[in-house]
């Protein structure tokens, strides 16, 4: 057979990394697939730019439709990113019979069900390992060997920038805007840092794993996001002496019939695993009924690791060809009309235990007013610190309560409550607390 | 399309758990695949013991022809274990033209390449998740979504019997001996434990592992293979004091055409995600070219997760026939002939760094005699504890190194010179250590 012929929008950093890596393990991938795997064509605006990685001329193309129109080429990578043109080249490539692959991870929130039907209808593939953790090889994995599974949960660790400043705040007890600041200067936060930090690329990533988990339908508008800036070096220290750290966790779950989907900074314990994930590396943990708990761990973003990814669901779609496959694989991994629409629980009724601090003038009658508002609302104190009264009276102190497993609205009303008493300096801080993890 | 059809051969724990799930999970399967897996036909000796497992009475047999010669048969999961019958119930099955799903390490260690062969020339596939790490997915990682990557290494643990024992070692500080016996009582180890405990096992994973990974032939032989029997609570101890846990670790690399493959105690750094693998858990660590490191973390055995990796395979190999696909898959990933034979290098070359723990008669002179020989022997010192001599001078004390990276023929050659000197009361306890790891 014929060298698999593929074409590439978006010659950008991660396009360069598939460029070389097709050149640099040609072989190893012509062992494996039986044929070659050629990038006939690659779109972008700008094609004369140095991409440090060497294309014949007649590759490069400012017009996507070369890509669109070219009977040979049966794969289409797209790698411009963001909403649009991303979606129009995606959904253009199936309606020419091309299957896809992606590392597209905004698209796929929010647009996955369009773009799944018309695959659907022209009965071509749409593979995105590379749109959730990197390298790792986590999405096949779910569709793959774990498919007799029906898993209950999924919690990820998925944003290598928010995971590089709390590893450094919980390392060098720094505290949250010095550590992005240096990030920035390294390049693993982006000068705008809005998308990673407050949680927006995690609960992409969140939204198509939990489709692929529980496989329904998932409104990314439904995932609570919260991010890492409220996080302080106090934060990091007193989770510390509980036995915990903190993370930026994306939580899956899925029992009777309904669905939890969040993303905020969660406290994990120690001995953990999940604990150990840092710098820039990821990992996601799933529980699946017969397989139990897994987890995946490995480089979550980059150049080399993304387009391992990329190159991987080109071998795989390459094989299926080589075999005389059609579709073998719908792209969540479901037949079509199996995919349901299941509710997603309110934040107010997700149940967690929590680490809240309070920030509050030292005097009498204060620890005995935070304890009766907790408990007219149901919340049991499962462990407290509270640290000797500063030499300045007028200074705050902080008292700092490990609730037993508690409603989150609950935990919220006694919140609001306790922070209107006349004696709370500052907001007060909560973090949910994930324990049942082995 | 029609159901596909499968027998099963064994009607184990294991083959039970397969029962098990393809009945609980059919619906879910049948929405993944598009049609149903049906066990049609279970051989076994015995087929009145009740496993737990409702079957049709007509489909159990003890005949495994019924199974060779039913053209309605596609595939065929061999779950007798060990060489034979097993072997001959593969190849039988496979001349037959039958899919092969099996989870049977001991057989594809020393027969797998026959296995392969007899697979090609009938153009059906043999898969084999089940076959490492119970559960984890790693197989059809390193075949499928990592397969363009070049693998430099490939680190596991992968014994839960030697696992569960060296964790309650660390966790309590007890001795070999006491925790064996504490798990035999569990059922975590075997009456005769020697398969496990002598680190067999693993190294049958590792031959599969290392095959997979760098494309060679493996002669199982060839693995360096030491169990945890000789390891104290006093090693433990010691390694926690420098800084590591003791692991059974398998350990497979490949550089410069050469391929190293051994399986032996070794001391991980506490911080590394490895070391917090404990109890009946595995982990298995590869390093690939453009993926960088990648971790996969699980239950490595047991009736459920077991069965999952089983069913896994099946559904792949399900959604290939409903896809119209011949073989999409060689069984190692590897076209025939793409397999090379890359020599294994000998134990002697291998570099390491050793924790090493003399037990000496305290007298003057014997740190310089011992450092005297490591020294003439090109071994560095990187740091070493010697605990004050005892009351009784007559009483042995440890001497404890830890040596700079160095080939092990030297430190080899070293030991027997000291293990020979006067003042040395046992045998010098040598265990490698594994710093390389992200």
């Amino acid at each position: 057979m014929n060298d698999i012929k593929v074409g590439l929008i978006g010659f950008g950093n991660i396009g360069a990394g598939v460029v070389k890596l097709l050149q640099e393990n040609a072989d190893l991938i012509r062992g494996k697939v039986g044929t070659g795997i050629v990038l006939k064509r690659i779109a972008d605006l700008d094609i004369t730019t140095d991409r440090g990685v060497t294309v014949p001329p007649e590759c490069l193309t400012t017009d996507v439709n070369a890509i669109f129109n070219d009977p040979e080429i049966s794969v289409v990578i797209e790698l411009v990113g963001g909403y649009e043109p991303a979606k129009t080249f995606v959904l253009k490539a199936i309606e020419n019979g091309k299957h896809i692959v992606t590392a597209n991870k905004a698209l796929l929130a929010l647009h996955g069900e369009e773009i799944y039907a018309a695959a659907a209808r022209k009965n071509v593939e749409v593979q995105f390992e590379a749109s959730v953790g990197g390298g790792i090889p986590v999405l096949s994995a779910i569709k793959g060997n774990m498919a007799a599974n029906r898993f209950g949960s999924v919690i990820g660790i998925m944003n290598g920038t928010c995971n590089y400043i709390l590893t450094r705040m919980t390392q060098e007890g720094a505290d949250f805007s010095d550590v992005l600041a240096a990030a920035q200067e390294l390049g693993y936060a982006e000068p705008d840092p809005t998308f990673d930090i407050e949680g927006v690329d995690t609960a992409h990533k969140l939204a198509i794993l939990a489709s692929l988990c529980f496989g329904t339908r998932i409104d990314f508008k439904d995932i609570h996001t919260e991010g890492i800036s409220r996080i302080s070096g106090l934060d990091v220290k007193f989770a510390a002496d509980f036995g915990y750290r903190i993370k930026l966790l994306a939580i899956g779950k899925h029992s009777n019939g309904q669905v939890e989907a969040r993303v905020h900074p969660t406290m994990i314990p120690l001995h953990n695993p999940l604990a150990d994930v840092n710098g820039v590396f990821n990992a996601i943990r799933l529980t699946g009924d017969f397989v139990g708990p897994v987890m995946f761990y490995g480089r979550g973003a980059g150049q080399n690791p993304t387009a391992s990814a990329i190159a991987g669901d080109l071998i795989g779609l390459s094989r299926s060809m080589m075999a005389g496959a059609g579709r073998r694989m719908s792209p969540l991994g479901y037949l079509d009309g199996e995919i349901k629409t299941l509710s997603v629980k309110p934040m107010d009724d997700i149940t967690s235990k929590y680490m809240l601090r309070f920030s509050v003038k030292d005097r009498p009658g204060v620890l005995a007013s935070i304890a009766g508002a907790l408990g007219t609302n149901g919340i049991s104190i499962e462990s407290m610190v509270q640290t000797a009264h500063q030499e300045d009276d007028a200074a705050p102190v902080p008292i700092v309560i490990k609730t037993h497993e508690a409603r989150e609205g609950s935990v919220q009303a006694a919140l609001k409550e306790i922070d209107s008493f006349e004696f709370i300096c500052e907001k007060t801080v909560f973090i949910r607390i994930e324990d049942n993890l082995e």
